[in-house]
């Protein structure tokens, strides 16, 4: 038998020195501090958009024309009071951080409830969206076998699902939630989309892991990308007293029917890939690429040595490189 | 108090257009459709998979000798009835989405029966399969302190696991289920193997996340990957009413006691690496390379400049490239 | 209706093939052996360090200067005991697998006792080096809008945080759960950061996917790490009898105020990155480079072709390279 373990007269010097390093340091606790969002039902949230974005899919099965209506009518509610629940605390924990902390929930510029209805009423226009992702995913992979795989088993898919209700939110001004639903995206799917980012119509993700789209990036309609690929920022200016300039735009522009593939970075926020543009698996692109064109690493660049085999050494032999 | 919030009489009118919406796009909704796989028990059949694949490790502890057998006694049945459902629902979504959509579940050319059974009699075998697996990843790391940490800790033996048992369902002819446990691992592990991918013994992917390897890929013996590589599709051929023409061979080959390090991109269904290879990090590979041979990336290809200690300004000098 | 499945007359031939492969092969079950670290309970207390961490984040919220004693003195009972009965076991697995298997727990050289009150003394130290981190992450990303934000969303913190608590135990020699508890926040945020490796203070890794911090490498202060990042080992060393050599300095050291951008792969136990060192995007290094300097691509490495606009097919046009 494992024996029992106690702290014993240990425990109060324990809770104390805790307790003690709270108050030493204000970044690291919330504590004496009233509107925090609640990652928990943010995450609640998230579960409910896509069951009501992708029914029949996510969470309850078997509907009919019956009774679709009266599990929509069920679940409207829930999603409406968490909704804004989250959005009141998100919008009362900016005031209280830009300094006017006794301002009572509810009654901001930004209103919950206006917020929680505009938001509500997008679903429908989002889900039209959304249509459009699956079919761009199910046309840009032959491994694909039908419509419903995508929905039910593709990362890309659900990190984009995810994006376009949280871009929704951030473009009402709604604070810390739109990210803490999209790094909920990040930690299933491996993509990190910016909930600021600006993504057109009929956008795909393949194989997803590794994908990082920055908050000022903009993609065009009808783009591709392939894992890893990153639209990223080059450098970040500071203003006189060394602190970063927060908001102007620092990664690239990818207009409409472009495909990336795998593992390339593209950098900066005067990048801009012209329409129409393929740009090949590991490139690593800082400037603009006009449209039509095709960007690839330049061959070769690559050292073949035949080694002598089953010893394992090095012979002095060199075979041609093996790119195409 | 945050006060109450209830959508009151603009419930019924957002419930009206959210299901209207969902009449408007076939796609993305599942009703008046009587078969689709239920991801959740998906999951919970590979959960008791790697029950009974590592026993002990998964799930209940101090199993001895004597109790093991009421152990798998109790927990194979279960697996067997939730198996032989999502076959069916499968099965089933097959024959409904190819047309013949009246098709009753249990009554197929592949039979939901059989294919639990032919399945359930396999895990001897691939659990022997994973015994060289857990191995390479310990032969093959040297960080790795103990084989049970490999099965209690790596991801790559996680994922590996998991498309073994995938990949014998897919061989089956399964549809569907294989990927969604796939992509189950995807998640957890950050590595996407497609369940129609042929590997061999002994296979270990260190570090793990970042990893793709392709529907056509083909691996053979005592090979290891490390993270970020990819094994995948160079261009996709579309038919003559440009769709993409599903089915051929699009990922490369990779022969025997080959080693893809950190980063290594390998494109193309013509590509193969031959036996012993070893293909250093961060190469991007559209051809084949014979056997015995070490690809590199050919040095130098980087600049390094000196700046101006503290001013952080660019000097002049320039420094030799750092490559060795 | 589906049809009941069962196995009937089939299960006692499946359970007993199941169970003589578990004879058959040592290395995949823990039968008939009593110490195993318990995953889940790891993880628990995983989730127990983050609750005492960052108070009012995770875990409960509406704390006061009040009531936090309190909390506090009701979570570390029950983290100590969890943490000392797995310390015990993974102490207790680590004697067994030496071969003194019938050493009793609770008895040996590194007292689990001892290990769990000193860990526990530790965690404001810990906290202390967690602020600088989360300060380093608003500081290091321009996206980022409140320090809260990061503690809420920031996988690269979740993953840092982990590692530091891991890092504490794994230098007191507990073995096998410091790496499950980083494997645990691998999964978590895409960041393999090995428990064995050494981190300065204020250390932040932005969009986190894909980066992987090997068991020997050094960090110094002040060094941030973008997506992708890679401190790896180049190549293992064997002894006589072909087994590789554990243990011995295999990942580089990265020295103060060093910035490694996206996708950069740096390998090699002698390589050394010093200090106020800058290493571009996609950089491949396995040497080392002087403080003070800046290590980019070298351009042109990128060809760029324009395409015939809609009929997609090459033309011999040779546009110029896209790289500033």
């Amino acid at each position: 038998m494992i024996e029992h373990f106690a702290l014993g007269d240990k425990l109060a010097g324990l809770v104390g020195r805790l307790v003690d390093s709270y108050r030493a340091d204000d970044r690291t606790h919330h504590i004496n501090r009233i509107f925090v969002p609640n990652r928990r039902e943010i995450i609640e949230i998230v579960e409910l958009l896509l069951e009501l974005a992708y029914p029949g899919y996510y969470g309850r099965q078997n509907l009919t024309t019956h009774n679709v209506g009266y599990h929509v009518g069920e679940l409207l509610p829930k999603l409406a009071e968490k909704l804004h629940r989250q959005i009141d605390q998100c919008l009362c924990h900016e005031r209280e951080t830009r300094g006017n902390g006794d301002a009572a929930p509810s009654n901001g510029a930004k209103n919950p409830n206006q917020c929680t209805l505009a938001f509500l009423e997008e679903i429908p226009r989002i889900r039209e969206q959304l249509a459009g992702d699956v079919q761009a995913a199910y046309d840009g992979d032959p491994a694909a076998v039908h419509t419903d795989e995508v929905i039910l088993a593709y990362p890309g898919v659900l990190a984009v699902t995810v994006y376009r209700f949280a871009h929704a939110l951030h473009a009402m001004g709604v604070p810390l939630m739109p990210r803490i639903m999209t790094e909920w995206a990040h930690t299933h799917t491996g993509v990190d989309i910016h909930p600021g980012a600006t993504i057109g119509r009929n956008f795909f993700i393949d194989h997803a892991t590794g994908v990082v789209i920055g908050e000022t990036a903009e993609i065009g309609d009808n783009v591709k990308l392939y894992q890893g690929v990153t639209l990223g920022a080059m450098s970040f200016p500071k203003d006189e007293r060394g602190q970063l300039i927060r908001g102007h735009k620092r990664h690239p522009t990818v207009e409409e029917n472009v495909t990336i593939y795998a593992n390339a970075t593209i950098l900066g926020g005067n990048t801009r890939v012209g329409r129409n543009g393929i740009i090949n698996g590991s490139v690593f692109l800082t400037g603009s690429v006009p449209p039509d064109c095709t960007v690839s690493l330049s061959a070769p660049a690559l050292t073949v040595r035949k080694r002598r085999p089953r010893k394992n050494r090095e012979s002095e032999a060199v075979v041609d490189g093996p790119q195409e």
